[in-house]
């Protein structure tokens, strides 16, 4: 049977479905050891720090890592015109476009689109921001590994001069 | 500018959008440190190789690992009563359903229900096995890490009295 336990960890509410969760054992002695499932009515979202995101930004935590797995994913909806602050990840990022159009830009480098179905590499390190364009929203999956319990490095804000300074490169 | 160029060792083609792609450099020279991006129509999907699946199911690729990051990603889409075989992967894997509803069971556990928006998290180890219900398709994104160069360890096929074992637990 199937349990239910908010973890405090967390904060998302998991069932879990392993080989010892058919016994009257408690959710904590099957943690780590059996299959746990969110599903999407018990995660919540919240606005990105205004440290880290210009303009409305809202997102949502899908899990954080376990045991030696490294991963962390959330989902971030921009609405047109808002966008990350520049930063870095230790061991990169993939960004899955799951609605919408966003813009991507690495430091020194264009500001290019992100359509949806794209997938995107942010490579280790690269100094970078994403967002939604002026005129659409974007939402996307964010896939970081954690480096020494970290797997976000946050920088300076990226001014409307540096949003507004390219039109996106549209060449494919 | 954005160059774009198959790449033989993934099969994806890739736009970069990087520091150095706004010069005349080849993509072999930005590769690794600029941002590279996929679009949904330069990637191709395969039937699931028969050994390790049962019944109709189509994997998509969408990233394989970069520089230190151990991450993989695909997506899989399951027609009614179409599973994997059993199965293992060494840091575990991360299952988020993206529509359809689909079962999942930790061997010597109950048959669990995965739904449109469930995150599924398979410890790392864990003899389990993934798929369709008997009724419905189901599509999930599947994010798993590399050890030593691998992500999974195949075993024997889910049997059709496996398979239809039990009334799937829907107590959520």
């Amino acid at each position: 049977m199937r349990s239910v336990k908010a973890l405090s960890s967390s904060f998302i509410a998991l069932s879990f479905c392993g080989a010892s969760s058919s016994t009257a054992q408690a959710p904590s002695s099957v943690q780590g050891t059996s299959i746990e499932i969110s599903s999407a009515e018990t995660r919540t979202s919240n606005p990105g720090a205004p440290a880290n995101f210009t303009g409305t930004a809202q997102v949502e935590q899908l899990f954080s890592a376990h045991g030696a797995s490294r991963l962390t994913g959330g989902v971030v909806t921009f609405q047109p015109g808002a966008r990350s602050a520049w930063h870095t990840h230790p061991l990169g990022q993939i960004l899955i476009i799951t609605a919408g159009t966003g813009l991507v830009q690495q430091w020194g480098g264009p500001i290019c689109i992100m359509k949806t179905g794209d997938v995107v590499w942010i490579p280790a390190g690269a100094k970078h921001w994403h967002g939604a364009s002026s005129s659409s929203f974007v939402t996307q999956m964010a896939l970081q590994e954690l480096l020494d319990g970290k797997n976000v490095d946050w920088l300076e804000p990226v001014s409307d001069q540096q949003y507004s300074a390219g039109v996106p490169n549209v060449s494919r």
